[in-house]
């Protein structure tokens, strides 16, 4: 036989029982993002360069996957272009279209492209894969599914409380334990405004972190390694040991940073999240907390910032948001606000794996196969099998009247809960044998008897 | 303002209504799939180029999507390979990967990759968009989505039956009125063994469709300006004129093909697959009949070919299918007889849209939105609103204490069917007024009251 046929490194293929667990996955947060008014849209996986570069950074630039122009993609190319090796200019010569490299610049495209035919506050979710050149390593692919769900078009701070609610819903369907952490850019820039050293944000942050492992006086240290002086040291000690419930943190974050108008918006917005969001809380819900040290996306989020942690299993965040004040800016269209998460699916069907929480019913396909013992019995099976089905009933029948015992192991491989038999006894009298193969009972029973054996 | 910016020819957004109705689409298929116990599967949206050229004819292989190598593109290529212009040998030497062309490429490229891993038969599909660097025209998109099922690894003429119950079950949930025709490879083989005359297959279908418009004469003509000769003419004479019943038309073709042991071969499957079709099928289910001038796939169909026709709308082929007999062979693994049928989503989605037949359901995506009077107000709707998403309404509290006539407004253009009121008189009194928002109709209720009357 020839050399088994593979797949582009970085890609995979997702077989029936994976396809399964993520599709349990993407329907709870579908139907999470639904009770909350969200609608889906879907854009191409095909984007116009143009609308791709310049969006990721340099380096994003060189991790966007580029289609080659079809037809004569040679037409027009200099000499001197080719000599040049492989740039981006040349890249840009051969190629005017590129992949997907995540669900927001395509969404904020969407959004300028669509203005006209939008009710503003817009609520969309998009769970879309996306493609990006890494090097691909254990847990990062080169083609992965992103769920987002975003808000633009309104400032309200209610559409942060909303976006934690549907965190805290759709983990507790899952059954994951969480903490919802919080921050605010407007509290880090605070910060860094009150110790004059606006770009130190994230080395405090990266120091502050360490609190627990190195303690104190090595963060202060480390703080003074980085240029801070002792008075900026000083006034960071509050905040570097905060702790204590959110309304503590609260009032020392507020005394704090109290010469900074910034800041103490930052304070605001995130108290009236904390507030808002306890106020509708169950005893099931998620903590949500204030942790200074979360300082993602920071060169676009502008308010607050979130990320959630799974409290049972080892892996890093898995699931984030903020909020950035000017998302289709880049498409000429300005003062458009928005706040938006994003689940990461692959880290959450990897705790659900390790937590082993599926619901049964998510793994089992077939529920009943009947078996083939030939012609005459499966023409007594084929509408045993049509009255199943249509009360709901997942069935097959096994096409080929080969052995019992290949029948039975692919019942069993297949993980069917539940196998039909029906040779002349069954026929004559007008039932078939149904064997229970968790039990190995077998009862004979009416068509009608069966289907709510096998539903009950 | 900026330029718009906009997406590739031949691509496509989906806003929030499509994308419902699309779902709509996709579900059904996929919930009936599943009652006959198929499994679903994905592959990745890019393949080696090795593993999709060739398979698809000299035409394909250019119609295929390629992807720029990431990196130094262009490194050993030497300038005599660049000097010949934009070859297919140029474009391998850039591209490595590219797109799928279509679902069953990549599924054989599975089943070898994965075969020790399948339980066979196996039953999958595949919901997968596919992408084609095809001229774009009305109907015609460089990305659609294809639906397809198939069971490889049995021969048995039983799964020929379910696919044919799996079109019939769709279609009777989707409200649009089909018939199933079905023709058999063998049977054009029988007729083109029978007036020796095998590379004629598609003149004669071509011409006996043509019988309706142009009339027997000018059919004959056609054959005979075909290079047939008058023997050959005179044997298809009751094959052109098929008429009756399907067991009128079997008896007669197996007259016309008694000589031949092929084409009695395609009239015993075909009968088959008629009668247990037959069998089970209700008075509303569609009509099942031979057709010869069904010539789709021949250059890989070796048995039945199926395709689906509305009859209330003008429209090609909104279903097709048939049985291969070498599905992996193009990548070592040979033997393996499979089946298959394909949804055209993008012409059902038509054909529903000219026919109105979307369930009420599918557009309604949010139920109930609550007006913000104000920071107070929202504070008493958010528990209200938990409470509603608690019992599987959908729901929104406007996040913006705006104008109510905008608020409205935005509830009109959502087509939202309900909205919430609670001011000073609701809070105090601990309820809120529900307004029908198609009747007009007011009324003062308790939460539990609204959530009633929502869902009633």
């Amino acid at each position: 036989m020839a050399q088994k046929p593979s797949i582009p490194k970085g890609t995979r293929d997702f077989g029936p029982q994976e396809m399964a667990r993520r599709n349990y996955i993407f329907n709870t947060i579908r139907q999470v993002y639904a009770l909350y008014g969200f609608q889906q849209i879907e854009t191409p996986a095909m984007e116009n360069l143009s609308t791709l570069m310049g969006k990721y950074g340099e380096e994003g630039d060189k991790l966007l996957f580029k289609i080659l122009n079809s037809g004569d993609f040679m037409r027009g190319i200099q000499t001197e272009e080719l000599a040049e090796g492989a740039t981006g200019h040349l890249a840009a010569r051969l190629c005017e279209k590129g992949l997907r490299y995540d669900l927001t610049v395509p969404f904020a495209r969407y959004v300028v492209q669509h203005r006209d035919e939008l009710s503003m506050p817009f609520r969309r979710y998009q769970i879309q894969p996306v493609w990006r050149a890494d090097r691909p390593q254990k847990g990062r692919y080169r083609e992965f599914y992103q769920c987002d769900a975003d808000v633009v078009g309104s400032d309200s701070l209610l559409n942060e409380v909303e976006l934690m609610q549907i965190v805290d819903t759709v983990f507790r369907r899952f059954g994951i334990r969480v903490v919802i952490k919080i921050n605010n850019r407007k509290i880090l820039s605070g910060i860094a405004e009150m110790i004059g050293a606006a770009d130190k944000i994230v080395d405090i942050t990266v120091a502050i972190d360490k609190l627990d492992k190195i303690g104190l006086d090595a963060v202060n240290e480390e703080l003074r390694q980085g240029g801070l002086d002792e008075k900026a040291i000083a006034a960071l000690q509050p905040i570097i040991s905060l702790s204590g419930t959110n309304a503590q943190k609260m009032a020392t974050m507020r005394e704090a940073l109290a010469q900074s108008e910034t800041g103490l918006r930052g304070i605001d917005e995130v108290e009236y999240v904390l507030n808002q969001y306890q106020a509708v809380a169950s005893e099931q819900s998620a903590t949500l907390e204030l942790d200074l040290t979360l300082a993602r996306g920071l060169n676009y989020y502008t308010g607050c910032i979130f990320e959630v942690k799974a409290l049972d299993v080892e892996i890093g965040s898995i699931t984030g948001g903020g909020r950035y004040d000017n998302l289709t800016g880049i498409f000429g269209m300005p003062g458009l606000s928005g706040v938006g998460i994003s689940f990461g699916a692959d880290r959450i069907y990897d705790v659900l794996n390790q937590l082993d929480l599926y619901p049964e019913e998510v793994t089992t396909a077939t529920q009943l196969l009947f078996i083939n013992f030939g012609e005459r019995e499966t023409a007594y099976c084929l509408p045993i099998a049509a009255q199943a089905r249509q009360a709901g009933v997942r069935c097959e029948i096994y096409p080929d009247a080969t052995k019992m015992k290949k029948q039975m192991q692919y019942a069993n491989q297949k993980q069917i809960p539940f196998v039909a038999l029906a040779g002349e006894t069954e026929m004559a009298a007008g039932r078939v044998t149904l064997k229970n193969m968790i039990t190995g009972e077998q009862t004979l029973l009416t068509a009608d008897e069966m289907i709510a054996a096998i539903k009950g």
